[in-house]
């Protein structure tokens, strides 16, 4: 729990393995899919959600369990059978040598995949340690309306900025200026004047 | 930007490498080191805070440019020189092989290390996508405020309770209308309320 370094990974077309064929499963295996993964669920049995995506072509569904050598060359495994026994056998093996998640309890493995929450520019991940999915679920709740599509917008128009001033290679005391004066609540608030600052600078 | 899979990854005693030595290399050494991770610096030249850690023995100091072999067993490469293209060329290089970051550039390398905001068991993290960082910052220090003492005490409470459940072995409908039940923003703000409710289902 205390050492956990947040990394965003490009996961496109990587090689993952969810292991496990519940609700739970595929919660996980929505998540991958999301990120454009490549993924391979392995189960005995699998929830109809599952069955359907395998239907469509969206994983590889192999029946059976688990075996050392499907993860071998996989660059994330999520270990999320109904046997919590089963998954720390899995997280144990593979924890050395590549990144695993054991579903069933956040101590094993060595890594956890935190509630994202994804809107315009803004990435924000929440994640309790095990205390309660249900409020972290709350939490990103919450942050649909803080982080409304006015400040999504107010975001776009923070990287608007930063990419206009690269482009004019102000210098850095100007450069460093700009940035901290557009951090200012009215731009947040208004775009009215979040319009005239960028023709402003435009001009410059 | 849009595939990317959000992590919390276990780096205790990771090899990591950092490529360059000024402000930019010392803030990811330092959010390394935070977690664990065994840190070698690669960079000719380095400011006075990566030479105190090196002098402290927190890190290891490699005082010669970046060469292929270095990053060949890292679990994780920060490309972090002056030097832009010097960075993409290294982010090029491994973003197949292994995870590299490439502090120039959002959209090099194959992962970002987002500001994270630890408290107790909350662990929450904010990245804009390389529109602002002084933004991220400014969410941070709300968080501090939003996420304050009491509200981390109550995530003790959950945590408390969720393993209580675990232990009395309650029927999964019992432990869901219970977990369901302690979201109420009434145990939120009130530590007594929550003392009286762990206190009766210890005696459930």
């Amino acid at each position: 729990m205390t050492n956990m370094l947040s990394l965003l990974v490009d996961i496109k077309d990587k090689y993952c393995v969810v292991v496990g064929g519940g609700k739970i499963a595929y919660r996980k295996v929505r998540m991958l899919l999301a990120e454009g993964a490549s993924v391979t669920v392995i189960s005995p049995e699998v929830c109809s959600e599952i069955e359907e995506l395998s239907k469509n072509g969206e994983i590889k569904l192999v029946r059976r369990k688990g075996m050392e050598e499907d993860f071998a060359e996989a660059f994330l495994t999520v270990a999320a059978t109904n046997d919590s026994q089963e998954n720390r056998r899995i997280s144990q093996q593979l924890k050395s040598i590549s990144l695993v998640n054991d579903a069933s309890s956040y101590e094993e493995g060595n890594c956890q995949l935190p509630a994202s929450f994804k809107k315009g520019r803004l990435h924000l991940t929440v994640s309790t340690n095990g205390a309660s999915p249900k409020l972290a679920k709350k939490i990103k709740e919450e942050w649909q309306h803080t982080y409304d599509d006015n400040y999504i917008a107010y975001i776009d128009f923070l990287f608007e900025v930063r990419t206009l001033i690269k482009k004019k290679s102000l210098s850095p005391e100007v450069s460093d200026a700009i940035l901290g004066e557009i951090l200012d609540d009215a731009y947040k608030e208004s775009a009215t004047l979040r319009h005239i600052y960028y023709e402003k600078l435009l001009n410059l």
